[in-house]
């Protein structure tokens, strides 16, 4: 039976695992493999940090907050990891759910995601089935592990008029 | 006689004046005043800063580097400053033309700014004629004194194919 809860601190190795892992597929972040579990820390923070669970099995987590400071901070981001072995069970959209509705509880105007990798077309098809729209596109600005570029997507979501 | 010059430790107290000065206007940047030259050395960092001077004054300042780690490390970014009192001398134009000069050496791909306050016309004239192109606008994303939300705009340069 899954859940989302908030992240406790006896969840962080296994974020650290999951976070391992995806960062080491190289195929979805632009981002350095967390050596230390305080290095994800630091990585995976935000005004919230979610878990999804299976019992005691971490098998995705997702974390958001305000996507710039001060004058920005009305417009909120977040971002995810679902464990490879447990795709297909709908975790990553019971996050993006979450996620969603953690944006409008608390007031946010909408939800930018500033680097989807255009050749992540599950994440893709999932967010634009979330109501996301592609609002703009970086050319080659991700290098795949086979060393092609592909584009960042920047996909977003309004809540409500501003 | 204008020079830009790679940063010194002795820079910091007039950077810092300049960025407190341009982030209380709170009109083109989305970031919280810093309120030490400790904070805005940590804010205004990069893998190269240079100051815009004319002998001892700094009347502008650009930070320039990688826009993601990893995989997105080919794009860079950068930030600039330049003093209310010396606009209308080119002092913004140079220092982009520097940025430029800069990413080319570094054999980056291109350069992203990531968010151009629309309302911010003189910055955004300015880079279109350096060839910067609008590639994204997050609609309302950012707050101005007034209240008023106006677009941040997502600008490229493409400087080589990949």
């Amino acid at each position: 039976m899954l859940e989302i809860r908030p992240i406790q601190d006896s969840d962080w190795p296994q974020v650290h695992d999951l976070v391992v892992e995806v960062a080491s597929a190289g195929e979805t972040y632009a981002m350095d493999v967390p050596r230390t579990v305080a290095e994800t820390r630091e990585y995976w923070t935000g005004q919230q940090v979610v878990v999804a669970v299976d019992g005691e099995t971490v098998l995705g987590s997702a974390k958001m907050g305000p996507n710039r400071p001060a004058q920005g901070a009305h417009v909120g981001t977040a971002s995810f990891v679902v464990a490879p072995a447990a795709r297909g069970r709908g975790i990553g959209r019971d996050l993006g759910e979450y996620v969603v509705k953690w944006h409008r509880v608390e007031g946010f105007a909408g939800i930018q995601f500033n680097a989807v990798v255009s050749t992540n077309t599950g994440a893709v098809k999932l967010w634009q089935s979330l109501g996301f729209e592609t609002i703009g596109t970086v050319p080659g600005a991700f290098r795949l592990p086979d060393s092609s570029y592909v584009d960042l997507l920047v996909m977003y979501l309004r809540l409500e008029d501003r």
